[in-house]
């Protein structure tokens, strides 16, 4: 069950340490104010990522308050995941205001394939300029094709190194840098395709985490904003580092969420550095 | 404070053991896709609870996305924890969608008798054709007479024992299975009553374990739906043997919900069968 | 990082013990209903935390529901977290019959001033006569000023210190407690000001611990409404020193979030009056 990396370089050797080291403490130290307009399932644990990074998460989402806040914030996060008519105009209007402003926004397309409805929302969201656009490779193929149907509510039914063509495509034709969760990660700007070896399989038996590392891709992209590519790498990287960290002490998905938070929150440079597992593709 | 279980038949005579066994084996292997239209304040818990078991949940409740989800569906969870007006129309199309393509679905009626706003909801899905209604006492009392008033919130001041006779009437006029939590948790179809003894009192201190274990019953159902009555009584035995077992660790109730997660996940075909405690009353 | 309090009364001087105590055996064997208007990011943990102190909460926010269920209630928490147009009415609605139904309810302005459109709602709110406002610094500085701008989302970049002026001003136009969180939690009618020198720093990586306070205060209010200045700062100080005994066991905000609802679960008379830090400033 416990579907494990196919391959995994050696970290000693893939010299992102220091990359992602740096997003990570620049992320403490700056604590980004990330406005989430998210999804009711996983808000709790959303916050509780952004917060366990040093981020200040702000769930923020009724259009009347979106001309005062987003430009406080320092990077916006829209995951469609309880997607209703009425968060619609609230979550284009926070992009809208987001790109005008050049502040970063990250997108999740929680479900994109579930229905028409779904994707049209989706596929309007993805015009409005995303930094990022992370998925499984159910949504991201999904997306790249605009079609419908045949998913598995949000469960990835394919594995993300299927969904390698599907991501880069999409990030030709949106402009975004395209990530792909999965038992190995993919992140790609069109061209350049990097994987993140980092991680658990146990993370598909929590709910929210991979709406969590998408804030987290927020936060970091939000410290660094010209470096989307590297910052979403070092975020999903951050992340996987503490689900192994977690995995450790975890009897289970219940605990293994507990010790993953508590792991992020104790993240030092030793620790990320030794365990970073990036590479090129 | 901990009420305990009034009688507790021998669980080695039961015979029941096969029957839960086959139910949670069938539920890991099919991966049944649960839709829940279900409050905010236990999405989270009811997901993850939903994941642990081998179900696959989908929180959808848009009005717009159901004529091309529900049908994706392999059963529906409608709760009505935080209800309000704009989710009616959506609760209601599921319903009735449910119904006339032949998947089950189970209503679990928070708080019935909190307002006449809410029974009408209730009395009106009722009238949907649920495969399976679960609530506590005080809620499938009020249901069975229509009655508002004179309740506590979620909470249950009748103990479930004293529901017998309400889940027997209600059985009877609505074609349900109905089930009440407590003590003992009572199923009947109008005729026959089932008693399950597993579980621990301490599960009252938690919120959202009893939509947890409406929408477990609903992923039950799924994977035999000619069966309702045997797939009830075997959901209420898992989630309360996971419940004993997290309550060999539990130091509270929060720690008590998170190693009822991680038991849930962990449970195997002895663990089920030695501990399964149900028996016809 | 953990900024501790900055001065530490002797706990058995201060006297409070009988009193803080008082209130919490009698929220355990009053259980009174709480009923809660509150965000989508911290139901859970504020229900979890209300049902760890033995009180009973109520997550009810229709507009359809408060006429028959608030006078049910024994207090009312309202909470504008992630506040939208249409709750704007059911919050006016329970906060009017609660008052005029003599019944306590307590407000969280959770980031007052991240907008205009909160700023308005919230100030409408204290219109309706709260018993008891609470918030962290930044919070109720800017609703003491009535002042939008220059927050960030929902931390508070003020120590509560430095709140003391806001709180007493507020206290004196609004004819409430007025209650700000911080390093030092202060209490203030206006006049009188205490000083809560329970909790850890660590809860400011927790999200919604400040809505589960608040709530809590709610609760500690019911059981005595005429003794509201005493009630805020009993609940104030039960919920650090649980914050205080989850620290001994965390290894991290999330470890920490459910040692604290255990710790505040299994609080007995002796660990209560020998923790309890309060003093007058």
């Amino acid at each position: 069950m416990e579907l494990e990396p196919a391959m995994s370089p050696d970290p000693a050797n893939t010299g992102w340490g220091p990359t992602v080291w740096t997003f990570l403490s620049k992320v403490g130290s700056d604590s980004p104010l990330v406005q989430c307009i998210t999804n009711f399932v996983t808000m709790d644990l959303v916050a509780n990522t952004l917060l366990a990074a040093g981020a200040s998460p702000a769930m923020l989402h009724s259009l009347e308050e979106i001309p005062d806040f987003t430009p406080q914030a320092n990077a916006l996060c829209i995951n469609v995941g309880t997607l209703s008519p009425d968060w619609i105009p609230s979550m284009n209007a926070a992009a809208e205001l987001a790109s005008k402003l050049g502040k970063p926004w990250v997108l999740d397309p929680v479900a994109a394939g579930a229905s028409g409805f779904r994707m049209k929302a989706c596929l309007e969201l993805v015009g409005l300029k995303p930094s990022v656009i992370r998925g499984n490779g159910s949504e991201i193929i999904a997306l790249s094709k605009a079609s419908v149907g045949n998913t598995k509510g949000v469960d990835s039914s394919h594995e993300s190194m299927d969904a390698v063509e599907a991501a880069k495509s999409l990030a030709h034709t949106s402009g975004c840098i395209v990530a792909v969760s999965g038992a190995v990660d993919i992140i790609t700007d069109g061209e350049q395709v990097i994987g993140v070896y980092n991680g658990v399989s146990m993370l598909q038996k929590i709910t929210g985490t991979g709406c969590s590392v998408t804030a987290l891709i927020a936060a970091f992209v939000a410290v660094d904003p010209s470096h989307a590519l590297e910052a979403t790498a070092s975020a999903l990287s951050v992340f996987g580092i503490a689900a192994e960290k977690g995995m450790d002490l975890a009897k289970g998905p219940a605990s293994l969420r507990m010790h993953l938070i508590d792991s992020l929150y104790g993240l030092d440079q030793d620790a990320v550095q030794t365990c970073v597992n990036i590479s090129s593709l």
